[in-house]
């Protein structure tokens, strides 16, 4: 079981611009370059993150991307699922219909009990991820990363931000 | 992200393996026919489970497959992690060392606070699947089947169990 590259991408894009200020925009070129990433591929990520709502996409010149609200109300399950979708991992083909002593479809109203449970754990998964947000992190980052790392960060915002 | 269908298998095949006496071996070939499985591709599946000391295969004509220890032993994650591997889902490439604003690889003693969070709600899902043995649900599952299946799959495993 995998998920995508595309989630880390758009975890880290997000967090860097929750340290942006809220009206101001990065475009996707700048993005890319941030964490070295290939711009095509960036694109679509950026894309599904606005289609979902996390991110607004400015037209024009001065355009670019922003977090469409604050930091605090966007979790890590919203991007999360921005990019891969929120279907379950675990798809139920409902082989206890199947074989000799499989019976009529109709006879199974309750869904299986082995899919309820793994399900079950996918929702402990999704609480988890819903229950932080972009500033639960920014706000103990400056302190985790690298001694002046914040503060290159944020120069580098400075030059690529555009309002 | 998606788990493979060996996963759904390995979980029905060990559930109907619950209900058999402990020394009773059930052969590949049947396995497949009570789930109406594609034989290859279910014997990686048996196999791996093997490997990861879930089943004991037992050689020679009255061989088979059998549960490796008591219901109550073997959980949700033991059989997830025999079929999928126990690797996070998520990978972190550590894009956070990469761009004009990544320092030297020494400067990040430690892990990403980004990769830190949402292997802690993998953790938490690992936590939910760990906490469910095939006895809890074998214990229920008279009782949700549909009428007669429980005694249908009784009978079928009577006729293909060997001792």
């Amino acid at each position: 079981m995998k998920a995508s590259q595309g989630v880390e991408w758009g975890l880290h894009l997000c967090m860097l611009l929750a340290f942006a200020e809220p009206h101001q925009t990065v475009d996707a070129t700048s993005l890319a370059e941030y964490h070295e990433l290939p711009l095509p591929y960036l694109r679509k990520i950026l894309q599904a993150l606005t289609r979902a709502g996390v991110l607004e996409s400015v037209a024009g010149p001065t355009g670019g991307y922003r977090l469409a609200r604050s930091a605090d109300q966007i979790t890590f399950l919203d991007i999360f699922s921005a990019v891969e979708g929120d279907q379950n991992a675990f798809r139920c083909t409902e082989i206890r219909q199947k074989g000799p002593t499989g019976l009529d479809q109709k006879c199974y109203p309750a869904a299986c009990a082995i899919a309820a449970t793994v399900w079950a754990a996918e929702q402990a998964w999704r609480d988890h991820l819903a229950g932080v947000s972009l500033f639960d992190i920014t706000d103990g980052l400056t302190a985790l990363a690298p001694p002046g790392q914040h503060e290159l960060a944020i120069t580098w915002l400075t030059k690529h931000t555009r309002a």
